[in-house]
């Protein structure tokens, strides 16, 4: 089902704070408008992490300990599920060295105090 | 959002066709009860397929390629997005020496010519 564009945009708002203000400028209380209060993320190497608190101290580490620079995150697709969004994305990666890498995630998204955000989020590396 | 008990019975059915079946047993074509027509899988080391044939084609290299002997799947949570279904799961895998991994996933579940099945499946591992 297709998303109305009121949707999409806060999508594209939600990912470009995240390139911006969380991976290059380290701004990790940013990630209380990406991620809702309840999120759980599924990162590759690690156990699932749930609950705002625990996201932010996994980026925290991850960004430090990956030296991540740049994180461009594409839609391949988004469809319309009830009051919520099943993305599939791309993102790309630049590390501190100038290394790139192609990381594909899906994200459930869901609206929480008008803001569209990430409620479930996984993704793994194409290499 | 609650699962109604018939989507649960639903979905249990498939991922035990998976494991007995295409997992024990070796039967690709059961993959047809268990993707939708037009499903995507996201693996780790791989692009982004899509597609029932692909699908089937990656499983069967896949199953061969690691000595798969044994996938046993347990929904962590399941919600209920508009008339489909977010599923966040984890799996046990056995290996042919007996090796076990973990691996997480999450798939978006849609009914199907009155099957559920996985239209996005995306997964990582825990180590």
């Amino acid at each position: 089902m297709g998303i109305p564009e009121s949707v999409r945009t806060g999508m594209q708002r939600t990912n470009a704070l995240f390139s911006s203000s969380v991976v290059k400028n380290g701004e990790i209380d940013a990630l209380d408008n990406i991620y809702t209060v309840d999120a759980r993320i599924l990162p590759p190497g690690a156990n699932l992490i749930q609950g705002r608190a625990q996201i932010k101290a996994f980026w925290q580490q991850a960004i430090a300990g990956l030296g991540l620079k740049d994180a461009k995150l594409t839609t391949v697709d988004a469809q319309a599920a009830g009051d919520s969004v099943i993305e599939v994305g791309q993102a790309t990666l630049t590390l501190d060295q100038g290394q790139m890498l192609t990381v594909k995630y899906v994200v459930h998204w869901k609206e929480e105090a008008g803001l569209w955000k990430w409620h479930i989020d996984i993704w793994n590396m194409n290499q």
